[in-house]
């Protein structure tokens, strides 16, 4: 009997953060793609476009003026996914099927610059700093907001990712449950500190840094890596060196280290295709109820859809949906060809 | 303070199907567009295609011919994601962070029809009989294999769906291994049963005809629904009337009965927007791992990307995937929609 080579043959791989299974086939990267092709914008876009609602001094869908901003700008979402207001809420007898919840929360959206051309790659360090401290002051603001438990901070990046403005800006949603994809991972970041007496993303990154096979980027005091369990094709989570609950946590050498990072990492993979990456990236990090959360680390996401190209991504339907996540190419082929491109963006040497 | 209204306030609502939550937003359903596009394809194609690899007397990638085929007609997947061959595996010392199990399969493609343009919804009832009575066939088949534990049957319709071949056909992965989804489903569908001596689905459905406000279509023996914890805007799921943990339990009148259920059901998809309507749908039954599953119900599930037009679809990005899944239009107000629509196809009008 052959024996099993992670690198050829179809597996399987747990993830410990949220206790799933993704299915990897390695042999199948080849087969010939003949699906939809993704829209790529190859337009140059101005530094300023009068029709955007996100560009400094334009209105917005509720008649507000965006002020003239220079560096990151906060606003509340006008078509909010969340309300504020508290509403009598009456448990119904039949809860096994029908179980619902009032949900109360906040939902802001963050530009990241002023000007309506520039992405993260191609941002000044020091602006995406700006970035991080703005983070910082939403998370420890919504935090104080008493029935505000949980505060998700991320970008969706691209048209392909739903993103309907190029003018670069993430998304805060603060609400007061525990979100379920953050839930099942504070579960499992419970239940391995309770048993170890340690952090499990903080063990984990011990041993990648040993192995040193999925590792993107590491500079002082962050590392980006692909993780064992990824799903998408070249997805990467950052993880901070020192064991951090959340980002207000960071200190002044932090700050610039994770902006160093967030700009390489992006950097690499707008020239993995020599296009515009899309993506959704988001923060994981502890809740804002009040309670200590050693168990939690300080992460951040990136799931990229691109597969091949700049036009085709890996579909995530049928089987995926019904059954579990697939990937073709391995996380330690994928962590390789991004740990090989350049961290000088590919447009700056045009 | 206000009531909560269901119908117009930010809530989350639970599926105990798998023990996660959705966020509603039924406020927010009127927000603009701005976003993606998705293409759609008006371009009649023809009863043959001498290019495509599934229509009858054509070569396929591997050199095999399809043979001329007059009814469903399947094949072993020529790009598996699975393979059969056994492998010699031994445990790894960490399995904490880096687990992976080897993973035997067979993935099988089932053409529904010789004719390359023609998809369920315009099929003759018949046609879709038979295409059920090949799925009872493989599961079978399939599932006398003593390797194979789980059956997943399914179907990518449509570019936006990844689907890559307009030819109608779906796909079959058999595997050694519950996947993720099915794994969740069949824990929350045990530990019911263990509870109430009774089954989720068909509790659930006994509830659902009682208040009749999420029901689509229903005969003498199934019924298609928009579940209360739907996370698509037009998700539906079909149950069987009779309490049924496989699809090879199906008696002679159930055949017609599903068949019939299928072609509504995807008309009325069809109709409401005037395009053939992308989906992923698959089966969920009992695994055929040779225990009696009475906690199984047999259903089937369909998920569709389309929102508010053949063109825009919704997104589960970001927010859906750091933290959870995210809706706009009711559950309600989706079935209302789908009963509302004709159960003749837009085309046989013209
Ligand atoms: O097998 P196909 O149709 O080539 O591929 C499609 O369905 C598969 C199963 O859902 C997915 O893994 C692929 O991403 C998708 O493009
Ligand atoms: O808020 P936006 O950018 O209009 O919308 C986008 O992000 C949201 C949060 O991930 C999603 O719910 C939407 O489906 C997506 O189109």
């Amino acid at each position: 009997m052959k024996n099993f080579d992670i690198n050829e043959d179809p597996h399987r791989r747990y993830n410990p953060l949220i206790n799933e299974w993704v299915l990897v086939s390695p042999h199948r990267s080849k087969r010939p793609w003949q699906g939809q092709n993704e829209a790529v914008s190859s337009d140059e876009l101005a530094v300023y476009d009068p029709s955007c609602y996100l560009c400094p001094g334009n209105v917005r869908a509720n008649g507000e003026v965006n002020p003239d901003y220079e560096n990151a700008f906060v606003f509340e979402n006008d078509f909010a996914a969340l309300k504020q207001e508290e509403l009598a809420f009456e448990e119904s007898q039949n809860d096994t099927f029908f179980k619902s919840r009032p949900e109360r929360g906040i939902s802001k959206v963050v530009c990241f610059s002023p000007k309506h051309n520039l992405t993260l790659p191609e941002m000044p360090v020091e602006a995406i700093e700006n970035i991080i401290h703005t983070w910082q002051k939403e998370y420890t603001d919504l935090g104080k907001v008493d029935y505000i438990n949980h505060i998700q901070i991320f970008e969706n990046k691209g048209s392909v990712m739903g993103c309907s403005n190029p003018h670069p800006h993430g998304q805060i949603w603060a609400q007061s449950s525990l979100p379920t994809e953050v839930e099942k991972t504070q579960n499992n970041l419970k239940a391995y500190f309770d048993k170890n007496k340690g952090n499990l993303l903080q063990d984990y990154l011990a041993e990648e840094l040993k192995l040193n096979e999925r590792i993107v980027i590491e500079n002082d005091h962050f590392v980006a890596l692909v993780p064992f369990w990824a799903i998408w094709p070249y997805e990467t989570m950052i993880i901070s060196k020192r064991h951090l609950t959340k980002i207000t946590e960071f200190t002044n050498e932090e700050v610039p280290a994770f902006a160093s990072i967030l700009k390489q990492l992006t950097i690499k993979y707008d020239n993995l295709f020599e296009t515009s990456f899309p993506y959704s990236s988001g923060i994981h990090q502890a809740p804002t109820d009040g309670e200590e959360h050693l168990e939690w680390q300080f992460h951040m996401h990136f799931y990229p859809p691109l597969l091949r190209s700049a036009t085709v991504k890996k579909f995530m339907v049928g089987y995926e949906m019904m059954g579990e996540s697939q990937r073709d190419i391995t996380p330690e082929k994928s962590a390789q060809v991004l740990k090989e491109q350049s961290i000088v963006h590919y447009k700056s040497k045009i």
